[in-house]
C-alpha cells in the first residue's frame, strides 16, 4: 500500500493514534479500516494480527510512517480508516454542539457522552473536524461507539428531530438544573454553544433554556464540564449498562 | 526592574498570561503582584493603570518580554506575582487531588471548583505545579479565588482535617452517586486519583468509596469531568452565590 500521508481536512481517510483507540476502531467499525500500522517494538503484535485477520485487514510494520504521523514518542499503533457519515437515531437522547471550536474538547465530549449512555451527537456547522486525529485521540476511540452528524444549521437538525424536547444550556437559562428538579423528558436534545461565546440569544426560543447553578466567581463552566454535568443529570432517569 | 525570565518550577515567582487571569490576580491577590507587563497595542491600558495604581503596582510596556514569555500571539498582558502558600479552611468542603499529572486539567479543576462553590483544594504530592503559567491559564485565574495546598501524603492531609467526611471516587466504588441518593455530609472531602491510574485500592479504606454511574463502553470518565459531576452533586445542598 502507499504510505499514509499526514492528515488533511479534505482527505477521505483519517487515523487513530495509539493502541487503545485503534482497538476501539477495530471493534466498532472494522468495515471502515484500511490498514493497521504497527511499530516493530510493539509488544502485542500477535494479538493485533489476530484481531485484524478476522476482518481481513492488513497489518504492516511501519516505524517511519508512525513517527511521521504521530507527534508523540510512545505511539506504537495507527489504524487508518475511511471517513463515514451516518444518520442519528430518532428514538434516542441527543447532544447538539453548536460551533464547537476545540478538537480536544470535542473528543472529550464524545467520550463523556458514551459514558453517560448518549450515542447520538449532532454538530452544527461550522465546527471542528470530528475525524481529525486530535479529536479521535481525545475521544479515546469513543467516536467509533456513537453516531455523529454535521448539520448546516440548527433548523435543519430540528426539522429532522421534531419530537425531541430541546434544552438549551445558557448562562441566561430560565430553569436551574438541580437535583430537586431533574427534567425527565421522553426524548431530549441537550444543546450547548461554542467554547468562547456560548449559545446565541435566539436559542432561548428553540426550547427550554437551562442553567447549571454556579457561583459568580467564574465567568462560566468549561464546555466539557457543562456537557458532563448536563448529560449526567438528564440520563439519571435512564438505565445505565453497568447497573 | 529586571526582565522576567521564562518560568521554572524552582522560581519564587510566576505569571499570568492574558488580561482575564491578570485581572483576577489583581482583584484577589493584589499584595502578591510584583508588576504588570502590557503590550504597546493593548487597548485597555488606562483601565489597567488605574487598577494597578490602587495597589502601587508598576505597569510597564514590554512587547519583547511578552512575546518571549507567551507562546500565544494574542497575549497583551502579563501579571508577575510571588508564589505563596496558605492554609485550607477547616469548616469548608474540600477537593483532594491525588497525584494530578496534567496542568491543563489542574487549572480546569480549579475553575470548576470555584464555579461549584468549593474554595479549598488539597493536592497530594507528587503532583503538577499549580503555579506553572499553564495551570494558571487553564484556571482562567480561578486559582487566585481559592486556597490550595500540597501535602506529602493523604495521611498528612487527613490528620489536619479529621472531621471531614471522606468520599473516594473509584471505579470500584461501593456507593453509586445518583440523584435519588445524594450524600449530604456537613463537611466533606472529595478525593480523586491520577488521570491515568485513578486512586490506589487502599483509598477504599480511607472513606466511602463512590462511583459515578457510567456505561461499560468507555474505560472511565475524564478526571475533570468526574470532578465536575462529583462537585456539582455534593454542592447541590449548599446555597450558591447566584441563587
Amino acid at each position: 500500500m502507499e504510505p499514509v500521508k499526514p492528515y488533511k481536512k479534505g482527505a477521505d481517510y483519517s487515523y487513530t493514534l495509539g493502541a487503545f483507540p485503534t482497538i476501539e476502531l477495530l471493534k466498532c467499525r472494522p468495515q471502515r479500516v484500511r490498514e493497521v500500522l504497527v511499530h516493530s517494538t510493539f509488544p502485542e503484535k500477535a494479538a493485533m494480527d489476530a484481531l485484524c485477520k478476522k476482518h481481513s485487514i492488513p497489518v504492516t510494520i511501519a516505524d517511519k510512517q508512525i513517527s511521521r504521523l504521530s507527534d508523540k514518542e510512545n505511539c506504537f499503533v495507527i489504524g487508518v480508516f475511511d471517513k463515514y457519515t451516518e444518520e442519528l437515531q430518532k428514538e434516542t437522547p441527543h447532544i447538539v454542539l453548536v460551533n464547537p471550536s476545540n478538537m480536544g474538547n470535542l473528543g472529550t465530549i464524545f467520550r463523556t457522552a458514551v459514558a453517560m449512555g448518549i450515542y447520538d451527537i449532532a454538530i452544527i456547522a461550522p465546527g471542528v473536524d470530528s475525524f481529525h486525529p486530535k479529536s479521535v485521540r481525545a475521544s479515546m476511540g469513543a467516536l467509533f461507539r456513537l453516531r455523529h452528524r454535521y448539520y448546516g444549521d440548527f433548523t435543519e437538525y430540528r426539522k429532522e428531530f421534531a419530537d425531541h424536547e430541546v434544552f438549551c444550556f445558557m448562562l441566561t437559562g430560565e430553569r436551574q438544573l438541580t437535583v430537586a428538579d431533574v427534567p425527565k423528558p421522553k426524548r431530549f436534545s441537550l444543546v450547548f454553544g461554542n467554547e468562547a461565546t456560548g449559545l446565541p440569544a435566539e436559542f432561548a426560543n428553540y426550547g427550554q433554556s437551562i442553567i447549571i447553578p454556579q457561583t459568580q466567581d467564574v465567568d462560566s463552566l468549561n464546555l466539557t464540564i457543562a456537557v458532563g454535568i448536563g448529560s449526567y443529570m438528564f440520563t439519571q432517569g435512564i438505565q445505565k449498562k453497568t447497573e
